[in-house]
């Protein structure tokens, strides 16, 4: 931090995406530690106007200039432009906080997740620290705190990603393929879905009301798609767990926001349901919800909006006494993205202190 | 058979029901070995009307006359139903096949799939005959492949299950869901979906539009729904592995109609990606379709309607050389209910040849 005594200023670049909408909620709702807060987007936006902590902020264009007097960015927007923009800032001595893909696996960039690693915070030779993909986000608090008791050996992951993982585009092409299907009786007969929904599939290959598309992210060799590996080499990092076996298939449905993971966790010992519910129950940001004779298991449109990462369907595997399964589920914009920045924001903010 | 030479009677029995309604239009495309062909269902719907084979048949109220001059009888109706009347069927020398849950776990009735176990047709000491539960029989002709070729050792498994696998009742539910949330901003805020669709869950614990819920079936030992026991349960039986690790967890998904299911299957060695392709793409009843490249790979709208099981995302697991990971998708009222059972029945009038 450059200016100590003062307040640091922040600057949100992508403040008017899907990431960066939830962001100016976040930050407006939070302990304050900011000074300025400058909001950031493509020359498109630049002049609109943006509420954040209740005040009316005008989007400046992404430039140089744009980092001028910043402490820490956060970046919300495409990996192309992380990847340009967040070195030039880091070289203005700002420190970058990057949600996008582009510095993930970079081993001179700390990939955090402040309730499993915060200490990695502070080796940051590049100026820069990530922000992991919203689906490892939406398990890794819970596994993490599974792993520091029971030691983790293997993961077998499925996803129920929602469409806005795929930001607004996503969102608004599930809510536009919606109101063509609704109140009709397609999704009976082949190609009536597809018929309904003609061409425009957005940023996905595949119609996806009434639909579930296993195909998340761009294609990857040998068959497995950018999300798929994604989740599997973050993982791995996050935890410190280089050779950790991770199986995992990438599915999208159609949700709004929040996704879901079933979970296959193989740990080093015998597990019990009792031990995992301890651990799931006193995790900081992890919420236990899981009595199925009661109805209550973690579903989307009860998590969307919530911090927390929600845990469900807690069981021993039969066939494997050192197994659970989980169903695990949590909002891929808020702790899935925009919540864990501005958490390490603020643990970089905390430095000055 | 009863009256060799003359063509076999067969009735349905739920003939008006989500499974029904499919059976009836099967028995009209396929090449036809039936006699008479009675529809049965409850004293509500006697009276009706339905088209099979070109045909008005009226339905009748199920009673103990009904089966009179009966060969062979399909049940599609509820587990108490079955239970309670498969038994007087067979007593009256009627072979029943069941599509309930009723008898599947009986060591005394076979449970099939003709293209894995056609031979455990004839070895019917209650004369009755179980055909596999919608969820298993979505995976099962693509497994059995696989098994036959290389021995499945484990399996894990997480479903994208329709919503008309919950009956008429699940398909209403969604579609009156769905008219009350599309062209609408919902599913951004908590509580926003729950709103809107009120009270009425139908057969579901949780609204089923914009959402995913992890739990069908009813509760069963620590945690388990029966439907993830009925898959580990039923594949053990069908493939004749009586103590195959199977991990599972089940969730509906806002789909009409197609299950889909992620597969982690471990074998006994070494697998390769060209060989699993090859089994595939050579078993009877499966369609490979895998080329993530060219957008290829089953969903539930293009698969629904069609009769195979489909099967893309064909991967050798990254850190197991003994394991692939599938994505598996098929029509849970074709393959996964009536098909299953006319080619059951299909079996079993062509013993009178
Ligand atoms: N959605 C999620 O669940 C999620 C979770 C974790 C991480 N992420 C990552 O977060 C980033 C943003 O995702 P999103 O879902 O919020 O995307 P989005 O809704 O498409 O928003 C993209 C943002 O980037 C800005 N932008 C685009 N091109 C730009 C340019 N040339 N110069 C400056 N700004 C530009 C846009 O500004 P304009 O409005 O001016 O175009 C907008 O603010 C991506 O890297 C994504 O992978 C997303
Ligand atoms: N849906 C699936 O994907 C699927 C797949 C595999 C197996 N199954 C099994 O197949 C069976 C039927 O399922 P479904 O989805 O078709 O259910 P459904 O749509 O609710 O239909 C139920 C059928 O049972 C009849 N029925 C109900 N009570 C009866 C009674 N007291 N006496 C005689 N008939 C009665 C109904 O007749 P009325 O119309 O007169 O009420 C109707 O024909 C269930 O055991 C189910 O578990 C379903």
């Amino acid at each position: 931090m450059s200016r100590s005594g003062a307040r640091p200023t922040l600057a949100v670049v992508g403040a008017t995406g899907a990431v960066g909408a939830v962001m100016l909620r976040i930050l407006s709702h939070r302990a304050d530690v900011w000074g300025e807060i400058r909001l950031v987007a493509s020359p498109r936006s630049a002049g609109r106007k943006l509420a954040v902590r209740g005040e009316e902020v005008e989007v400046v264009a992404l430039s140089e200039e744009a980092f001028d007097g910043v402490d820490v960015a956060m970046f919300d927007v495409p990996d192309d432009i992380a990847e340009r923009w967040a070195p030039i800032a880091a070289a203005k001595g700002v420190v970058v906080i990057d949600n996008s893909g582009a510095f993930r696996l970079d081993p001179e960039v700390p990939l955090v997740v402040p309730e499993v690693n915060a200490h990695a915070v502070r080796q940051r030779p590049r100026g820069i620290i990530a922000s992991p993909h919203c689906t490892t986000l939406s398990m890794i608090v819970a596994l993490g705190a599974l792993h520091a008791e029971y030691g983790l050996r293997e993961l077998v992951v499925s996803t129920y990603q929602a469409v806005s993982g795929a930001g607004r585009a996503g969102v608004d092409t599930l809510r536009r393929q919606l109101s063509l299907v609704a109140g009709t009786e397609l999704g009976t007969n082949p190609g009536d879905v597809r018929r309904a929904v003609g061409e425009g599939t957005g940023p996905f290959p595949e119609p996806v009301a009434l639909n579930v598309v296993p195909w998340a992210g761009s294609v990857r060799a040998d068959g497995w798609s950018s999300d798929e590996m994604q989740l599997r080499d973050e993982t791995r990092k996050i935890l410190g767990l280089a050779k950790l076996p991770v199986a995992v298939t990438c599915v999208r449905v159609p949700v709004v926001t929040a996704h879901a993971l079933t979970v296959h966790a193989r740990f080093q010992g015998e597990v019990t349901v009792a031990g995992a519910r301890e651990i799931i129950a006193t995790a900081p940001g992890v919420v236990l919800f899981d009595n199925p004779e009661a109805g209550e298991f973690p579903t989307p449109v009860d998590v969307v909006g919530t911090d927390p990462t929600w845990v469900g369907r807690v069981r021993r595997s039969l066939d494997d006494p050192t197994a659970l399964e989980l169903f695990v589920c949590g909002d891929n914009l808020r702790k899935g993205a925009a919540l864990n920045t501005a958490q390490i924001a603020e643990l970089v903010a905390a430095e000055r202190a």
